[in-house]
């Protein structure tokens, strides 16, 4: 496998169900874009082997959290708990953001958590014919 | 124990060594910006046992990192080896930095490792005799 | 009355009759964030008698706006009016963060002070039956 | 002509089109704002002649990417179509962006260019009654 | 007099005593900064009445504390000081921009203001034959 | 030659004489780094032939000068003038971008210029036996 595809092949490994259309909407963007982006970012980067991926996500989700880029965040945000970091994890990050970046980024990060996880809450629903899972409370009172 | 004395305790676990000097220093700015970093960064924060101190301080690396805070950035490598992150995993979070801060932002953040890791040195081989352990040797060709 | 309580308190009385909405929105966000809120920034920061919240406001007017939180500056637009700053002075300020953030910041800044300002007329013409006020005839020529 | 008057006179030479309906707008968020811009920047900085308007639209993009100043970037982006920079390196100054600011700035910056691109396309289609012309299809392959 | 001479002038009555040395450094810079500095920003928008001085310096201090532009920040506490902003009320204006820009920005503000306090005590205690003034007793313990 | 081995080509052509030093100096910080530069920035990015290099140092300067990353910044100085940009016009740049993120960041940024210039300077009295040529006293009044 080249660099592309070695990107494409982690970046799904992360990204999981949404990977395809992150993918199609960045090409819309313009294609080289996602080449050097799959190439570098989830190829050269992300698969050095020298930190695990539930570090790399806690240390994306706080940069992009301080940086105030919420919709790459929401990206991370997902992709973070698909490697393993929990919803209570990624809330705690964010309020710790409030030390280093100030209130006004710690709030407008919660807010895009808290639509990732309401998202994450619908879809559930939706494919589970509507009844309130155990965890799906547990995220209600998180 | 209060809140600025739960976070003074802490602050020291956390920092180790050079506490007592971080504490002094920020006393000689103001005795307030002290007291309420100590209250509420280092016990209403940072006490929250929602996430370990690793995950904590590869936030807070991250952060400082893609903000370019390069002076608190240095104290805060220093924290996140205090509680066992490896110079390896500092390296790579500041590599992956250059995808959402850019380059300069992962350069300046590499000097600011390069200058704790070369302090570190620095005091081992003085309180050593001048000899080059096995750990030191591993460093230089980090 | 603790911390909590009299940060509540204090929040009440700058922020006046949209208060309510404005924390039952950072409870919806997370319980912990408005509690950190409410304790930290509007008791120990916000109560501490050294700076009068005409010149609090001022300040954090002008902080928002240069560094682009838009959300956050409408809230404190809203307080400074509150506290006494006139419109005609918040203009000022946003004029001024021209000069230290840039154009584009102090254009945003000013299109987030025209929607408080004009969402401040439509209530008054709802509640006062329509009738255009003498000071409502100001404003739009402010 | 005055300052203001010469400044209106360049901004309408970069803007085009659009010029009235932006002198609208900036005016109505408040007149003194439109006025200090027009004889500011489009005057007394614009109007410097050291610098052709190419060479300032590219440093203009440049930053405005950087920076995340999605809404100014867009107006830039045309402008710097007018004086005779080509889409395709609007596209590249966006690219080299993800070097120097992140890939999450050059991302945003991207959507804003594809948004400006389509906006373009779809006057020429509504003007042309609808066919594409061979440009247009050079657009789409970009 | 000319926008220019009406800038310089007031710059001068707002930096008093080392307005003539910052006037020099910015013309060793570029003698068209310094000019565009004078006209632009202390003739176009400090002169206008809408706003006093004091208010002025507050959102500057506060502005330029939450960007981290520390060089400009010591020359606008230093005008703050000018214009009757005191010096407890700049200590508490940084404090509060912890809030809004995070805790190394308050840091790194407060060392700036600190070095400003230092050096105003030191030129008294030169001009004074080094006595300690009740004044410079009420700083140490500020 | 691999990708690796363009970077540092191009790099050389347009860094000029102090290239090996730079690469050093970014070795020093961590070879993976300097890697990482050469192969994704120098090869993948700057050598595409879509934006010639003149552009792209005139993006490059604008965007650095309104970020604040002074160090990077004076490299890129020296780059522009390897390829062709003039001194007035990156000074021209610079007074641009107080336009977009305010004057703190424009004189920053003309210091960082004042430098690069000076040093030039220096080297050519230096190798030219001390008098002053005619482009210097040109430099001198610039």
């Amino acid at each position: 496998m080249n660099r592309y595809e070695q990107g494409i092949e982690r970046f799904k490994e992360i990204k999981g169900n949404g990977a395809d259309k992150s993918i199609e909407r960045l090409k819309s963007l313009h294609p080289d874009l996602e080449k050097l982006i799959m190439e570098f970012a989830f190829n050269d980067i992300y698969g050095r082997p020298e930190l695990n991926m539930r570090s790399r996500e806690i240390a994306t989700v706080a940069a992009l959290a301080a940086m105030g880029h919420t919709a790459q965040l929401k990206v991370h945000i997902q992709s973070a708990l698909n490697v393993g970091v929990t919803k209570v994890e990624i809330v705690e990050i964010i309020l710790q953001m409030a030390l280093y970046a100030g209130f006004p980024a710690a709030i407008n990060a919660m807010q895009a958590a808290r639509e990732v996880f309401d998202e994450i809450e619908a879809n559930k629903i939706n494919t589970s014919g509507g009844g309130i899972s155990p965890e799906s409370k547990k995220l209600a009172s998180l």
